[in-house]
């Protein structure tokens, strides 16, 4: 292990990771953006010295952030990401045969090219389904050209660039955005973490004083402090839980299923489970 | 941060956590025994260089061990718990009224002792159900005395003292262990890290062999690597997502229900979800 890479989530507690090499770095006018080669993730991609991804742990968070939305919707055909800009969420979006579009809006271009550069298998840039756009996500959904059913905030920490991701004035724009069934969701950080506990709150009492359906789901992502990540759903329609979604999911999924390595029905379902210490969170 | 606490659960990634001081250190017959203190996570107990528990975080892993299978038993009366020198998995376990004596059959009589003087509200040590036998598990379970409602096999990495607890031999004399309606819970390391596979794959092989349930849960656990655990459960009985196991549930934790910080009916059933790359690992 020539190199470490070294994140620590609180003063206190870190990931080290072994690093073979730096394969990219920039310092970009939002943030640093860089890619290790590692020997046992593969390569991983960092922003502002905090694990954004690697190849081998990817999967987990861009199939939890695209499946559940994608499925609690009847039938999605508009997709907004903001942020994203590795494109995997991108990618598992458009595995929907339905998609017909998907608008992904990311801040900083840097990101999609260091994607393109080192994660090829990430991305699936070349579809014609994907218009990417380097904008502000904030600005983008405050002047939209256009409604859609789906949107997926795939943002970093609420530091930063991302910090606008978090607040209330932005799931307005975003609710306007979305069409009669509209579901979002949106990243919000690990409940072990007390320092993030204000940010899940302030996701989650913004999306629950603006639309009928607002649920708190978790999932396990290996690179990311404690293990444990929230991410935070809102709808306009039915609830991700509703026997009509559920029964939907294994033939709704049929023509991708041998390409998922984490999302099912059963998981869909399991992951609105939340521990006592989680729900204490939100009340 | 004065010192660190450096964990590698592969030659390449691990869990760096800042300490205050070294509080206990004993080079035991059987392995090396160590707490420290430290600023985040109260003090935290290692054995042989690997994190065991900490006082913040311990009640996932004892609620996730005992619960669910007290839970899945209909009523349990006797308990036999293998390892789990530091106290949580009893503790957990004689919340539940209904329990007469829990035999704890613990190898190391250090582990005990360093959990007693550095993490005093892990333990239950004075309640009287308690009967702490220092054993070899393997040994104890080839002659017992008597048969048990439910075992939990508590035990470390399977490296070590440890390591009897993974292979088949030890399932069968647990099954002999076992009354009629008895449930068997043993920790079978994470699926995000291959080098455990073979692991929860012998213990998933021997229990499935032996008893007409067997299944495979998972828990979050922040200072474990990945953050995702597996248990192994077995039973002679009834299934755990049996619907009377469910709904039971409420009922039989009413009494102790306040002191619970991650078990709850919805997180028992939705621990059974199993995502597709570790359904792979039991095929």
């Amino acid at each position: 292990m020539p190199f470490q890479y070294n994140e620590f989530y609180n003063e206190q507690t870190g990931l080290t990771i072994g690093i073979r090499r730096q394969l990219f770095h920039e310092k970009t006018p939002y943030q640093t953006v860089e890619v290790f080669e590692t020997d046992t993730w593969g390569n991983l991609m960092t922003i502002d010295g905090m694990v954004m991804l690697s190849e081998k742990d990817e999967f987990v968070y861009h199939e939890m952030m695209a499946h559940v939305p994608m499925l609690t919707h009847p039938d999605p055909k508009q997709v907004l990401i903001i942020g994203g800009g590795d494109g995997g969420t991108a990618r598992e979006v458009m595995k929907h045969p339905g998609v017909n579009h998907v608008d992904m809006v990311e801040i900083d271009e840097a990101v999609v090219r260091a994607s393109k550069l080192f994660m090829p298998g990430v991305g699936d840039f070349d579809n014609p389904k994907l218009n990417v756009v380097y904008e502000n996500g904030l600005e983008f959904v405050k002047h939209p050209v256009k409604k859609y059913d789906v949107i997926i905030i795939d943002g970093s920490d609420p530091v930063g660039p991302a910090v606008d991701l978090f607040k209330k004035e932005f799931y307005e724009h975003c609710h306007r955005c979305l069409k009669d069934d509209g579901v979002l969701v949106s990243q919000t950080e690990s409940p072990f973490v007390e320092s993030y506990h204000d940010s899940i709150r302030s996701v989650q009492r913004a999306i629950s004083g603006l639309f009928p359906v607002s649920k708190l789901y978790l999932t396990y992502i290996p690179l990311y402090p404690t293990g444990m990540w929230s991410m935070s759903l809102a709808g306009k329609g039915r609830s991700p839980l509703a026997e009509d979604v559920l029964n939907e999911i294994d033939h709704r999924t049929t023509s991708f299923a041998s390409s998922l390595k984490y999302y099912n029905k059963e998981v869909h379902a399991g992951a609105f489970a939340l521990p006592g210490f989680v729900r204490r969170i939100l009340e």
